[in-house]
């Protein structure tokens, strides 16, 4: 008999990259193409399922169930693409999930990108095992996910926009000071360049042409090399990561935080480390020994193993 | 055949209460005693089980199941009682449930006080028809209790220790500016004894002997007077109380915020409106137009009624 396969499919700006794997989520293949503005979602989305049952075929498998990865904000109810600022403009108001449905035949999961990372990692990655966890990807913005009781609370609000500095910066959202404005690799970059713009000497002038160049890598990398300026930036905003952290550890006392997206894996422990430290000093209700810090264990393909993560949590 | 009820029984530092009644809520009767200090606890619930068998004996009842709602903190899983601060010593370590279970033969659902407030404004009380709340007790301290999917998220954290402050008042759990150190009615009343001690004027003096004497109350009657400093430092609660309260509608999305405790029923509407005007103003990645902020159904008595909840939610 074939063996029972699941398929993934993570919708990006600039490519669809679509796997088939095992329920555990070990892929078996994988392919991509360009998300070309000039083509019509209905005509990607028939490229990509061609493209999944071609491989299925080649690895004699039967396809159960495809997940779908998208960025937000999407209608989970209905399945239907809202108005993703990343995306080509023919994509708003496109009825995914019912589209890829009738075209394949198949129980279709549609969720947003940072909620099926954060599935991913709960059945696949850093959070197995971990009945209650909250995922986070810093990266230009930041995003996030719950699972609570082996659930994932798909239908809740943004992790990223707890508040962690009353007045502070404004954000994306129109609030101020969200953890989101104050921590994201944006946000970082933009205190750097403040910094640097007020006249403070760093050797991050000499890494780029352009203090607009400055970016969360070059923070990250001066910082690791000890620049003053990088390394009171980086303490900065890993103190008010951990106000954020914290209040929802507060709230939810899951079993593990996990930290992925850009900026997490271009620093790794040089992130984890800190965070723990301040963790420990600021939350106090809930024993921090309870709760594992962790990097997460997809870095860049979080998207196709969430879009996988969807398929697998519905068989 | 007799009519199935359900029993609770509300646990405090000076009395026990007990009640019977029907599983929608309903009270069929009620009574209640001093939690004497030189009783054991064994005593205390031998004499607790007998009233409501007799209650039930009396009102030709067939009892189903026994709530307990208790002073945290509580081992939940083993139903034991901890070290509650409030209650008299040979509390501690006492196997609340194991015993009640044994001695009554029926199921016994044990939980803390805010857990079983929010279970009981969900079904009895302003929280009906909600399927994800969150709860607020706004008293001496601040408690809080979820429901996720219609489910008590019971083994969650402490909604009274988000931080709205950060480097702010210190808190009894050993943080700073967390919800409870900044928004209880404690803190209200702290914050008006400083400015008062800092010799500013208000008619507040002439409601107290001793600046000592101020308390939430005296506040709470100041500001609606117009004092003020009464009125300053009801609009400072009032915004970090929003601080936090907002943190967790960005999280959760909950479809209703319900307060409870003394403060709040001893405010009512004049606490909601500006904390729903405040609410309006900082939320924004969440529609607030989504979000229902409700006064509590059970003023004094939430912890009978989170009794019932506990009772019925297990039928």
């Amino acid at each position: 008999m074939a063996q029972q396969l699941i398929a993934g499919i993570d919708i990006g700006g600039t490519k669809i990259a679509v796997a088939i794997a095992a329920a555990a989520g070990k892929i078996v293949a994988s392919n991509s193409f360009p998300t070309e503005g000039g083509r019509t979602p209905q005509d990607l989305m028939g490229q990509a399922l061609e493209t999944i049952e071609r491989l299925a075929e080649t690895h004699h498998g039967r396809l159960a169930a495809i997940g779908i990865g998208c960025a937000g904000p999407l209608d989970l109810d209905r399945g239907v693409v809202w108005a993703p600022p990343n995306m080509p403009r023919n994509w708003r108001q496109f009825p995914l999930r019912s589209f890829v449905e009738s075209k394949s035949r198949l129980p279709v999961i549609v969720d947003n990108d940072a909620n099926a990372a954060a599935l991913a990692e709960h059945l696949f990655g850093a959070g197995r095992g971990y009945s209650d966890l909250v995922y986070f990807t810093i990266s230009t913005g930041i995003g996030g996910g719950i699972i609570s009781n082996n659930v994932l609370a798909h239908r809740w609000g943004e992790a990223g926009h707890v508040t962690v500095n009353p007045g502070g910066a404004l954000c994306g959202c129109g609030a101020r000071g969200c953890l989101e404005a104050e921590c994201s690799g944006t946000s970082m970059a933009r205190r750097a360049q403040e910094h640097l713009l007020s006249g403070k000497p760093s050797k991050l002038r000499d890494l780029v042409e352009d203090i607009k160049q400055v970016s969360a890598k070059t923070v990250t990398d001066a910082a690791r090399e000890g620049d003053e300026l990088a390394c009171a930036v980086w303490q900065e905003t890993v103190s008010l990561m951990a106000i954020g952290i914290g209040s929802i550890v507060a709230l939810l006392a899951p079993q593990a935080i996990i930290l992925g997206g850009g900026v997490t894996a271009g620093a790794g422990e040089f992130l984890l480390q800190p965070l723990r430290a301040e963790l420990n000093e600021r939350v106090r209700i809930v024993s921090m020994e309870g709760v594992q810090v962790l990097q997460a264990a997809f870095g860049a393909d979080s998207g196709l193993y969430g879009a996988l993560a969807l398929a697998a949590g519905s068989l």
